[in-house]
């Protein structure tokens, strides 16, 4: 490569988001990059002509090491969606003029649906206007929900974080098994696809019975089924532990956290808000008497790089790599993907798509890894999972907390 | 010891209660006890004689350095307090008479306020009725609040769990930075004293900016004077973190998680319960039109042994061995404190504290320590707590989650 390039992250944080931009640095350094520069706060910052100079960021390999230890979008993310075309080509132009400027040949974009389609459209419009600057995708979304690659960076370490967690929590809620049973509903990230929620299945192990069941979003749910569902389990053992989506559904297309919404206001005339894990508990609690708690995790899925997934770090770092060298090729308008050889030894490599197949297309888990009665996930899932969580890269651990790198 | 022995569990869990038991049982083995038993489900258990054996349970070394690893009351814990003497000398008599059936010397109890009144009154019983059994507490507690003793096992994990996940959250919440603020309202257990809460000071260093304000029990919660406070925040940073104790109440004595109970209902009818933090973030958003969050740590601030302290896991094995020594010394009735000798190298030991003095006191975060704007810690907290969270002992983990050990 003659000129520069800019790698820029987007969308929700992930553990390992870092690790890509660490891996893209990496590559270019490899190469002879002249300059590699960092979009702060993605192209919405960009296109405000706010850059950083990698160089003086990361430094040399403690710093790498520090950035793939590092949570959530250490450049700066946003949420910006690039417009159309049509009638936007001032943001279009805009775009190319920075980049000119700068002297930059090729843009890395780290992301998952939406920031694939800025990658999209900015090939899109390069290609319609004769411009030589490139784009390349470098897929990221703890969601996992981007289609044609085997899985996405982010999903491993939120996994994992999931699986661990909820054992302990299971541990918690087994350790009162005198008095009458204890009902733990967990509520995990994904609106539209399970595949975070379904990590809850991981938690099953030798030394340990794992979630007592778990509910998708990809099934409809049905609450007075929910509630006869836990008193059955309530009635065999002291603890019960339970893994739902926050995007499950009841038959009418209604969320479960939206269900009590409309009059639920405070003591001031406030409406109040209330997650999914809270308001099932809350009806556990009232229906049957039985004592309930609610967990929600939250940003911990998605910013637990303390317990990230070596593999997961890893393959990040190995997509943004893959990047520079398929753009060093002369690539543009592509996503790399992982692409799974095996499963035993687990073997994983790369390629470059087509990012027209890639943006703006959800994948939801699999029917077929889903059990019949719709509370729990089979083999097939964990075949597909559980190589994805393995590994660990400890922290830096410095005065008792783990050492980040941060932007200066 | 020519007898044997038994060591239970009682109260909520911490990431370390554990490897008290782990300490207990390692100076039994060095002494020579012939059968250390262990309570399943604490004193209510003991009093089923539900017992189990220590050897079968644990076996060796690597039956000790997994149970030191592993989360929550490994023999099941109890809420069982027992009842006042008078009236229930059966009680007190059936608790003698399961220890004599199993040549019980010693009863070693490890848990909180509560568990060390069970201590106290039967020792008291023992000594009015010219038992020869001893009892030992061993002091075990997320919530910091036990007096006489310098800290609590169970705190410094908790402490470090807070620390590192509050970090991690800031980092989560600097990442969009273009558009209008975030603020996230981190809500800590804690109902009566702040302690697990000001843990959120230590997330402050070099690489972290730390959180913008702390709300501890300890001071009177004055909503509107809240809602100031962030909307001057926000107005001078575009990512807010604050942390606020689930026991902050309102100047009438109300907790501020109840403001809303009353009238809070869903759309069948239903009372619905909220968080503090949810009903804060709520009230902001409604009041600031900002962009917020709530996340709550619940369970995990307890369970989570995958990022224990290793001061923390050192200490709470060592009070539980050091009960046993205290016991040969035919000492009863009494804790093991921990007694610190300096900060800078951190230095702690062990002493026996007659357990009245102990019981049923609980410790307050001292007023020297919250700064005068009642919204923070100062140097003299940070001090005393840092050492506290100091090193990590590394999970064993297997298929990607760490492994426990089960009762069997």
């Amino acid at each position: 490569m003659k000129g520069n390039i800019v790698v820029g992250q987007s969308g929700g944080p992930t553990a390992v988001i870092n690790s890509s931009v660490a891996g893209v640095y990496a590559a270019a350094k490899k190469l002879g990059v002249k300059k590699v520069y960092g979009m702060v706060h993605g192209i919405q910052g960009f296109l405000n002509d706010n850059l950083c100079d990698l160089d003086e960021q990361i430094g040399g390999e403690m710093g790498i090491e520090l950035l793939k230890r590092t949570p959530s979008a250490f450049l700066g993310s946003c949420r910006f969606k690039m417009p159309k075309i049509e009638g936007h080509e001032d943001v279009y132009e805009k775009v190319f003029e920075i980049m000119e400027k700068h002297d930059i040949e090729c843009l890395f974009y780290a992301g998952g649906n939406d920031s694939m389609d800025t990658v999209k459209m900015l090939s899109d419009y390069a290609a319609a206007h004769n411009k030589p600057q490139r784009f390349m995708g470098v897929p990221k979304t703890i969601d996992n929900d981007l289609p044609i690659t085997d899985h996405c960076p982010g999903y491993g370490s939120a996994a994992k974080y999931i699986a661990t967690s909820i054992k302990e929590i299971i541990r918690d809620n087994e350790s009162f098994g005198v008095e009458k049973p204890t009902v733990c509903i967990v509520e995990i990230m994904g609106r539209n696809a399970g595949w975070l929620t379904a990590a809850a299945a991981l938690a099953k192990g030798e030394d340990c019975g794992g979630v007592d069941a778990i509910y998708l979003p990809e099934r409809v749910f049905d609450l007075d089924k929910f509630l006869a569902d836990v008193k059955e389990l309530a009635a065999k053992k002291s603890s019960v532990v339970i893994a739902v989506s926050e995007g499950v559904q009841v038959a009418d297309g209604r969320y479960v956290c939206e269900l009590g919404k409309e009059v639920a206001v405070d003591a001031f005339g406030h409406k109040q808000m209330s997650g999914t894990a809270a308001m099932l508990a809350a009806r556990i609690a009232e229906e049957t008497g039985l004592k309930t708690r609610a967990v929600e995790f939250s940003t911990l899925q998605r910013a637990a790089t303390h317990l990230a997934s070596l593999t997961d770090i890893n393959e990040a770092f190995q997509v943004g790599y893959d990047a520079v060298l398929a753009a060093e090729e002369g690539k543009t308008g592509m996503m790399i993907t992982l692409d799974r050889n095996g499963d035993a030894p687990y073997q994983c490599g790369t390629s470059a798509y087509d990012i027209h197949a890639i943006a703006n297309v959800e994948r939801k888990v699999p029917d077929e890894w889903i059990t019949e009665d719709g509370k729990g996930l089979n083999d097939g899932y964990i075949k597909y999972a559980r190589p994805l969580i393995m590994g660990e890269l400890l922290p830096v651990f410095v005065n008792g907390t783990p050492r980040h790198l941060v932007r200066k």
